[in-house]
């Protein structure tokens, strides 16, 4: 059959796309006097503006009446669901995964995630590289040599059904959430709590886990700076969740300092490697890779969590799930024993004897971003065998001379040693320890308390 | 001397680039928490936006802060003078200007204008082609045949020079202006007071002349739809120009219904020939044309202006100084005796007998639009022969089947006429008159009060 080209084919395009411009407008009119967007409405602009029809300049003005005005909770969840359904989607209902606001040191991927699978709670993850002072998880994993992230999908659910894990570097999830968060940080639009909250569990849902478990963090080294912000972004996170079929919690937990001592990627690696083998690991870190463990088994309605958490790593059975995930991946499993780090090691010691009172969680992330561990842009290149080892904690007592941080790395290292030496700060007085859990948010029927 | 490429003179330029970038994003900061923009912040912004160097969408950002957060007088000053400072300017102290926020049917620039040139009052006007539902000056006077508004800045000057009164297209006056208008009409961020009183002025001041006199159109046909929002604006106006140095005062004037009688380029000059010859003129055209010949005389500090005004109607010196204008910008002045208008020619009658509650303005203009009179978008061709003569004012005593308004023209003939016989309402019982001018702002010094 042929068809010729008539007028009314063009004439209906141009309709359409003159609608999308027109329901851009009408969202800025409504929101710019603090009006309420309807879902229609949300979901013709996210398509719009995905779909290259609404411009860049009608959005930033759209994104600033919403930063200012706010949403409400229905509004936010129609911007989740518009973003989430952009682009590609996965659908692991079986699955648990966990998702980190972004903090320094922060490997609990690297530690919790083999122990709910050696558990038989299978993970199906996609992770970033991201900016950021050190890497992302995909990052972190490729300083094992020969592994990849970059699974197709049959490979990568297939992983997830014969060995319950596997991570990959997330693709073209909620291509719309991707566009709008670039536009938000060219606008001052970023620190809004419903375009937060919308942006991650829109990736998180496109993702498709049925168990989610959200790692919020608090404090001077994270996105949220007090406990009440932290608090509004849980809550908000499991709510949208769970409207949107996840069964879902939260920690919130802290970053003052950084989480367990390695910063930088096979630093991190190394020490996530330890606590897979149940060899001694900071407190902090130890603690919360275990909680995390042990909430994401609860999601999973595994019986006695904390139980079957400690048989995991005491019996090996984590990490031998790990090596058994790298060698899918198809990393060398026998190098994880001698990760290359380099050799240039520098010694930050405490000036004066006392009570550490602050190890700057940002300081020493700068330090290592400065050494090359993480990208400053996006393309930089990252180098796997440089970052920083925490020695001391918060609260804990030093001796004069005692060795605070080792400088892996060399470049920059000035820079980095200032910046590390600046991260620290000396009590003569004793110092309250900082936990490493500040609240929880369980599911969507409310709060379990703060700890 | 040679002088060899260095990688400093790029980093140099890299920098100025960035810190436009960074003054729009520090100029967002502060204002969409609903802080106050210091004047340099606002004059990088302004440059960096006008060189292209600052994006659309971080602009179309700062202008959303803007409209909800407002700017402080200082602010809109500083933003006024930013922009009248961008691009070409004029200085004209001696010259008196008159400037209408836009209405259906308005052609005081024809009446008043000839009028204080005659009485001695030198006027240089830059005007523009501008959208809406009939022409802008410019069109109107390119109505009479020969007539040309481009002249170059030369010929402008020595005819404000040698016969008071010159009119010209405008060009690249307040290129900054321009370009944020054009972003704000598609982000939803015009009807913001600031802003328009930092628009108008900016454009008003790079034009120069001393003595200023601002027509505020008030009403449902007008952008100001009360007499708050139209004080207001004229407040802004009068006290921006004053702060640049310039003697303003403002009229805040009717615009419910059409000004005078004719909507459409050439029925417009018409009319304003009939009122410069002395001859009877709707009422309410006649006392606003007076009024604002009068106060820009005042402004001038001409003495007696009343007088003058009438003298210079009926002695035809107003008249004469009009054609000798029309001369000197190449305009065959006989022919208008008999400037050509349509002659299709269709009545629209009162269905009924009483008194005339409603010739609405907007639904007029629309019917001039339809018929051809002005541009729907840029570019499009005007038709000077076209439009409506508006037969009654409201409170006016109509009988049925009696002369309500003539269409001209027949294109879209049917939509003119119904949007014209929608204009109209007429009510049994009889109607106030609306007086055409409703308040005025004389000088920075204060209100003069209601009338």
């Amino acid at each position: 059959m042929r068809v010729r080209w008539s007028p009314l084919q063009s004439g209906a395009r141009e309709e359409k796309v003159l609608s999308y411009v027109e329901a851009a407008l009408e969202a800025i009119e409504e929101k710019k006097r603090g009006g309420r967007l309807p879902e229609g409405l949300i979901r013709t602009v996210v398509e719009g503006y995905t779909a290259g029809e609404i411009p860049d300049y009608q959005m930033s003005a759209l994104l600033m009446a919403i930063f200012i005005r706010g949403m409400d909770y229905g509004e936010t969840l129609a911007l989740t669901r518009a973003m989430a359904e952009s682009g590609e989607r996965y659908s692991f209902p079986e699955c648990v995964d966990k998702h980190s606001t972004g903090g320094i040191g922060d490997k609990i991927s690297l530690t919790s995630l083999p122990v709910v699978a050696a558990c038989g709670a299978p993970v199906a993850k996609l992770s970033g590289r991201g900016l950021g002072y050190t890497g992302g998880t995909v990052d972190k994993l490729e300083a094992i040599p020969g592994f990849t992230c970059a699974l197709d999908r049959e490979r990568f659910e297939r992983q997830v059904r014969e060995i319950g894990l596997a991570i990959v570097e997330a693709g073209e999830l909620a291509p719309a959430d991707r566009a709008i968060y670039a536009l938000r940080d060219a606008t001052g639009t970023v620190d809004s709590l419903p375009l937060i909250g919308s942006s991650i569990v829109s990736k998180k849902a496109a993702t498709g886990a049925g168990h989610l478990l959200y790692d919020v963090k608090c404090g001077s080294g994270a996105f949220m700076h007090t406990l009440e912000e932290a608090r509004g972004l849980a809550d908000l996170l499991v709510r949208l969740s769970t409207s949107l079929g996840i069964r879902a919690a939260a920690l919130i937990t802290e970053m003052d300092q950084p989480l367990g001592s390695a910063i930088g990627n096979s630093l991190e690696v190394r020490e996530a490697l330890r606590f897979l083998r149940g060899e001694r690991v900071a407190g902090d870190l130890d603690a919360l890779a275990r909680e995390i463990a042990v909430r994401l088994l609860q999601l999973k309605g595994v019986e006695e969590p904390e139980r079957q958490v400690e048989e995991a790593i005491s019996s090996g059975a984590a990490y031998e799930k790990f090596r058994e995930f790298v060698r899918a991946q198809s990393g060398d499993d026998r190098a994880l024993e001698h990760l290359e780090v380099s050799d240039e090691i520098t010694e930050v010691c405490a000036p004066a004897g006392g009570y550490l009172r602050r190890a700057e969680a940002i300081k020493l992330g700068r330090a290592a971003l400065a050494l090359g561990a993480g990208r400053e842009k996006k393309g930089d290149e990252v180098d796997p065998a440089v970052g920083l080892e925490v020695c001391a904690k918060v609260g804990d007592r030093v001796e004069a001379g005692q060795t605070l941080a080792l400088i892996y790395g060399a470049r920059n290292l000035r820079r980095a040693a200032e910046l590390a030496e600046d991260a620290f700060e000396i009590a003569p007085e004793p110092v309250e320890p900082i936990p490493a859990i500040l609240g929880s948010v369980w599911e969507a029927a409310g709060r379990e308390g703060e700890r």
